[in-house]
């Protein structure tokens, strides 16, 4: 079995974090999986966007288990894993800690929907988690953070293929989608979100969520079956 | 007919979008007209500025209908050809989403004079519309855009001459000029004066509207027929 | 009489703004003195940074008389003009409208020494002028704004050498030094002290005025006949 | 005795400031020791960044008296001397004024502990010390400035090893760590870590402190003998 071109899927996307803005030094991790063989790609821990290379990249299963690579993977990599298994339309998952995201997050507010930026994308607020009870830190704690936006998404009745972001509470963003480039855009996305929705509520604080007609109006401008925006 | 002037014109413009940071990925499109011929070229729907070249570039009539080009033009067309159809002496249009500019729209507030770089370009208020009724975003959702600009300028008197940009409520800017080079100067200049207003009102919550003899005094430096700024 | 030395310290120093981002387009405007010769040299009207060259800075007398260049001088002249008769220690001055200095002038406050990073560089809070009055504004408005400042610094006792900026109410920055390429320097520590006062007040609205014992140590570790900053 | 990797060592140090966007022109110093001999290195006082060569570097002993070079040491040299004295343990020591964290301690606020961002570098609030007695300032200041950290230190509790980072009242952060390369490091990350928190507030201003279960799972994650981060 030959891993390379999911390697360097799995590199490239890698390195748009640091291209981005989204990542100090090695604060982030993106992973890409192949579904057929149901393995995924993803960034070794704790090394340096700067030393990264294809064959740093870690291939591991869907058990959890490294299949190839001479690293340890992402500690964060039960999380990517658990996401992969309840969401299994997704082919790429992002985590990092860019500024703004980490904000809401760290405020543990869900960000209001309160333009057309956002509902281009998603139709809902931004999702933010419960902090995490304890008995799940102590547990594996990196399957508990996958689970706690599974968990989440499920109580809601949200859709992953349509809200592609969650932010976890006094944490920071995950993201995905069907591919790992669109996993990478909407972790870009997210963070320019979180800097409009900031800086809107200081500019008025009493700003409303934009209206439905408008959110609909706009989400399905780019989604779904009546889409009319872009080329396709 | 050759459009290849136009296209340029029309492509250079474009890009000079993602060089001020105006624009995160494809949120933006500019346009220009050739008044004699009747026509406007325009940005191709959803393709990034990497992937941009002057041939994608889009030419439709003030009909709407694309008389040249092989892609589909931006979804936000009809905004740009109501403008120019109610708006005969002005040259370019531009769309973007840029941060505080979208900051003060999702605020739904019009951006206060407070200072003379605001006054340097436009002697009041940037007007922000009201949001659009259910009704028009029903209708032709881009058509309704333009008109609603438009009907907001004519209710309050405004001249597009004198202030060549305006928030729509819950979206974002759009910015114009008798040349599209100065339609794009305008959306940069709207980004700066939204950040300004910003941070004026976070370190004073009273700060005054600058008084109108100083706005006067800046803007007839500048425009009008008294003007003695620049080298004419 | 040959100015090109004063015309490449001119120069120079006006292509700085741009590099440290304290200008937008042209918005800004460098001059700097021969004290011998009685002439300083100044930036064009409204000529972008882009285009500027060596040959297009200006030179004027201190009676405000063009000696040499084909192009017209700043708008601003006559303001930098007052400010070289009143502060006979001065060798060049700078107008920017950067944007915290900006948003400072338009919020009308003096910028409070919060701080040692302020204490370095001078030992007041930043001077804010009042708004000027109509009279003034009718009559030779860049005259008046640079009298206003003169008028305030006379008023309240402060020493051009040791404060080396002003904030004029409702426009911008002005800042000066023995040098121009000190003035230059001012204005962009004036730049970062007015982020850091705005960020100061924002984590803590009780937040302090430094300590005088402080600001005096600080202040004379780098200026008068006791500092011990620097290597000379 | 040959000081010329200790000297590399801490030119390299120092030219990372200007690159991660921590210093504006010579606001900051990087010194780090040779344990082994008793000697530091440092940067002179008051130089550019840009015009800083490693042979410009000085090298001080631990009783305060340059040894080698033909500058001035860095008018915090013996700041850097105090925590080397008392801080056994570290390696290098690193001042900025970078714009959040002087905001920070302008407020003379510790910096809350509200996300896993900051739980992954240490496990308390960012401590900030007291503003300096009078007596404290008119005595050796420079020194006075070390022993205040330290004394924040010893009378909290505070293990400088695992809080590699310190506010100095109305000043400005001190960072340091085993290695250069790591003081250097804890000032990129503090700088990060005051702009989450600022954010964080303005977006919730009653966001609580991570709880403690959180900021020892994260700790622990990187640090300790059960650390699993990482390739070690």
């Amino acid at each position: 079995m030959n891993y390379e071109s999911l390697r360097e899927e799995c590199f490239e996307a890698n390195m748009e974090l640091p291209r981005l803005g989204l990542v100090l030094y090695n604060f982030g991790n993106v992973s890409c999986i192949d579904r057929q063989t149901g393995v995924f790609a993803i960034k070794p821990s704790g090394v340096l966007y700067d030393a990264l290379a294809p064959k740093d990249i870690v291939i591991v299963d869907l058990d959890g288990k490294v299949v190839d690579g001479a690293l340890r993977p992402s500690s964060d990599t039960n999380t990517h894993l658990e996401l992969y298994k309840a969401f299994p339309a997704i082919g790429g998952v992002v985590h990092t800690h860019s500024t703004y995201a980490v904000a809401w997050a760290q405020a543990a507010r869900a960000v209001p929907l309160y333009g057309t930026t956002h509902a281009d994308h998603l139709a809902t607020d931004i999702p933010c988690t419960d902090f995490m009870p304890d008995e799940c830190i102590q547990n594996d704690y990196e399957t508990e953070t996958g689970l706690q936006i599974i968990d989440f998404f499920r109580r809601h009745g949200l859709d992953p293929s349509e809200i592609p972001m969650a932010l976890v509470a006094g944490h920071g963003p995950f993201t995905w989608g069907a591919t790992v480039a669109k996993a990478v855009y909407h972790a870009r996305i997210l963070e320019e979100l979180c800097k409009m929705a900031f800086l809107t509520e200081a500019i008025n604080p009493d700003a409303h969520r934009l209206k439905d007609t408008l959110i609909q109006k706009h989400y399905n401008r780019k989604h779904g079956k009546d889409a009319y925006y872009g080329q396709n």
